[in-house]
């Protein structure tokens, strides 16, 4: 059977001199599904990079509003694409179609898209800033090469690398992107992808701005991330993929973007247990197995004190860890790194309470598993029992007293979320003034109160975080506009004349409504 | 002679087990100074890196109005101190009193160092955002860790690592300091710090805030830029010594902030020398040899027509680089590389036209340089062609037509600047479109009709660039408030309790006068 063909320079070809060919599995069967995709050879890669450069250029002239238009018309299409992207995706991942894909990632995923037509039209991400008496204007402006995008495995729409939140700020900030996808969801991606070539066609906008190569070897991805046309490469995956493609990006001077992993500690304060306890024990468990437990932000690691009260906590949240089926693993690696991971923990002292057995079901599979350790023995190797097992997965630690309670959180990698339950009368507020400092300093978002598996699209979002959960602590992956600055050059322009001056930075407004800092104000106005 | 002593956490005291001392140079002279200053072992470093986590946690709990007003009264403090920094500057690099130090670059670090308190005490630069009905708030803060600055041997004030622009970017981001001063001027740096340390005697902030070493070694810098306990690095200096820092800071996952060269060309378009050949060689002849031609912007390459006009312009700019005096370089270091770099572009086919002798003059000093090839050799090895030199020198590129130009700008690096000379009557209009969309993208400030030697302080300024310029092509190290994001994380507030916030993002502006993103709007109102 032939494989599929990759889209390049707005065409829709075979893959040259593929090195070999691949195909989904349905993880509900184990099942390969039946098209199959090309492993692309660096010959699809150049090509796309030379196309790429091409539709950089041109972009370089396309208004604003008529890539807006492009992304609004893309997630119109996507819409109408829904059913086929839905049933394809759902036989890809096993994600269930309602309400997970139907009714919540794909709107999700329209509405990224809208939101990032809208920072797009609207103009204002670009941070234009003027000094009106020395005549210097600057504004952030596109990098001038591909975006390279290698999207996920556990969210086919939201983060797809053809259609994700990634995608999205990409394309608004005026950037062509080369989209790797996912080798679990070739088809869904393949479906978007054709989506938006469609849109490109009846539009003006250059061809080449949306490419897809389905797979390459690895070495040929760092040298992607690596090479002179690429203008900046994001990565959403495993840490250790993560690192290899910083490294290689770091070496050339490449600005790259990464979500490599994280803990996501849940910090239940004694008053919260004291006052809520089973209805926290029902809030993790939620957000510990939903989408079986493939969260960025599903919480890895809780840490409790110690005591009777904290025992019956545990009771409960075990009790709902055991009744519930285990939920259906993204492929047979998830289930091998997951196993890995449950077995690391062990290995250092973690005692599994329940789960890590398969259960006699079709698909892959792993039940709902718990660990605990006391905080002495989780101090002693920190580092190692701080491992994603990206699954339904969380350990739990009994720290002895307020002290090891710090102890911990000094110790825990940078992560992208960190949740503090109190009790609600502020009973706890001493101790949480005192793990506050600590916990802020090491995650992007901060909660309160609150499970971190919801990751609003919101101008205030931080999808982010210290490394290793990311490259760089000062970026956000999610959240309009600020993820678009990701993909952007800071453009200075010192006493340049008036009409070469791209429009943003004109004396006047180019849309009336564009916020620009002028002279030390925000404002709206004209110069 | 016993050697000067550290500045750690808050104390000046002797090194601990020194590997060696050494003394600065006048380099007026080649007299070695009498103060020595020590070489530091890493116990000096790990201490500092201690008192700065401490002055980091301090630091999260001190008003940003504390913090500017330490920065108001150093920038007082060192105009106090004026004399002394001017004469031991002077002593120590060779640049004149006047005006150079006295009255361009001391107004300059102090101006900067006040820009940073108003920024700091206004609060607008931390971008605060807010999403009202999710209640997700988020803003930048510090990194919890020390910034580290390695300064430049070039402006002993204006980049001083304990002065200058980053220095002040850190400490107005609410960052504690760990300045390594420049081996060329170790006695300017010790006046500042001791001005610093008396001002944070005088009021209740973290005397650990501002911390010097004079010197280490080159590894024991790496393993500094790579120590959990470090927020950030700022380097302005070498390439090598850049690469070597980001390679051990990017490794480790921290953020670095690089300035590694530059060549900063400028474009002579035909018109412009048609209208006013002898004014512009007038304009480059000052900016290549003000300082010695010793400014990270200073143009170091000249590409313009090859014809009769662009001969008569060679040759009065060549009168000028003649008639003029050899600066004093900063050292023979300085002087060796320079010659190098000389030496480099002459094996390569540049002809040396004037220069590259040692004048018989007291102090490091080579004669004014200038060298000229045609587009068509510089393009057989245009990399190796692009290393920075040092000094009062600059290689002239005789493009042999409009298709010439373009490939040489095409292979260019990344670039701090890029300016193109245009005639005033628009008779360059389609050479300039042709050419700007690809300068645009390789340097981080574009000019017209102006040498790019001064770098105003001001917002809309970008002293940045892509790589190798600088390490991220999205930062700038001078320009407030925008400098100060360097130095900060995005922390994001998910659900917190109102009076758990920062006062920056709680419903009433701290201030009144602080401008927020308030549910897309940039405000100064409440909520």
């Amino acid at each position: 059977m032939e494989a599929e063909p990759v889209l390049i320079g707005g065409a829709w070809r075979k893959a040259l001199a593929p090195k070999g060919s691949f195909a989904a599995i349905n993880p509900a069967t184990g099942e390969r599904l039946k098209s199959r995709y090309p492993v692309s050879s660096f010959g699809d890669i150049d090509a796309a990079l030379q196309a790429s450069r091409r539709a950089a250029s041109e972009l370089r002239s396309v208004p604003p509003v008529n890539i807006a238009a492009f992304l609004y018309a893309y997630a119109d299409r996507i819409e109408k694409r829904g059913d086929a992207l839905v049933k394809t995706a759902s036989l890809e991942t096993a994600l269930p179609e309602e309400p997970r894909l139907r009714s919540v990632e794909l709107p999700r995923t329209t509405d990224q898209l809208r939101q990032a037509a809208a920072a797009c039209r609207d103009r204002s991400w670009c941070r234009a800033t003027i000094d009106a008496k020395n005549n210097i204007r600057s504004k952030h402006g596109p990098l001038g090469g591909a975006v390279v995008i290698f999207g996920p495995g556990n969210f086919p729409f939201a983060f797809n690398p053809a259609a994700g939140g990634d995608f999205a700020a990409a394309v608004a900030s005026g950037n062509p992107v080369i989209a790797k996808a996912h080798p679990g969801h070739p088809g869904t991606t393949k479906i978007f992808a054709e989506a938006a070539l469609e849109i490109l066609k009846e539009s003006n906008l250059p061809r080449g701005m949306v490419q897809l190569l389905y797979h390459f070897e690895p070495e040929d991805g760092l040298t992607l991330a690596a090479h002179p046309l690429t203008g900046a490469t994001a990565f959403t995956g495993s840490r250790p993929s993560g690192l290899r493609l910083k490294k290689a990006a770091d070496k050339a001077g490449k600005p790259v973007y990464l979500e490599m992993s994280s803990l996501n500690p849940v910090i239940l304060l004694p008053g919260s247990l004291e006052e809520r306890s089973d209805e926290i024990a029902q809030e993790l468990f939620t957000s510990c197995t939903m989408g079986s437990g493939q969260f960025c932000t599903k919480p890895g690691l809780v840490i409790l004190k110690q005591g009777l009260r904290s025992e019956a906590f545990f009771h409960r949240l075990l009790t709902l860890f055991r009744q519930a089926p285990a939920g259906i693993l993204l492929g047979q690696n998830t289930l091998n790194r997951l196993r890995e991971a449950i077995a690391g923990m062990a290995r250092l002292g973690a005692e599994i309470v329940t789960g890590n057995t398969v259960p006699d079901l079709p698909g892959y599979r792993l039940d709902n598993t718990l660990l605990r350790i006391s905080g002495e023995r989780f101090l002693e190797h920190p580092r190692e029992l701080q491992i994603e097992a990206f699954g339904s997965v969380s350990l739990v630690v009994f720290a002895e007293d307020d002290d090891r309670m710090m102890k911990i959180l000094e110790v825990l990698d940078g992560d992208l979320t960190g949740a503090i339950y109190s009790d609600s009368r502020d009973k706890d507020e001493g101790l949480y003034k005192r793990i506050e400092p600590v916990l802020r300093l090491n995650v992007g978002r901060l909660l309160n109160d609150k499970m971190p598996t919801g990751v609003a699209i919101s101008p205030a979002m931080s999808h982010g975080g210290p490394f290793p959960a990311t490259g760089h602590p000062g970026f956000t992956s999610v959240g309009i506009p600020a993820s678009l600055l990701r993909f952007s050059a800071l453009h200075c322009y010192d006493n340049v004349r008036a009409r070469r001056l791209p429009e943003e930075i004109r004396d006047k407004n180019p849309t009336g409504r564009m916020w620009r800092f002028i002279d030390g104000e925000w404002t709206r106005r004209d110069l």
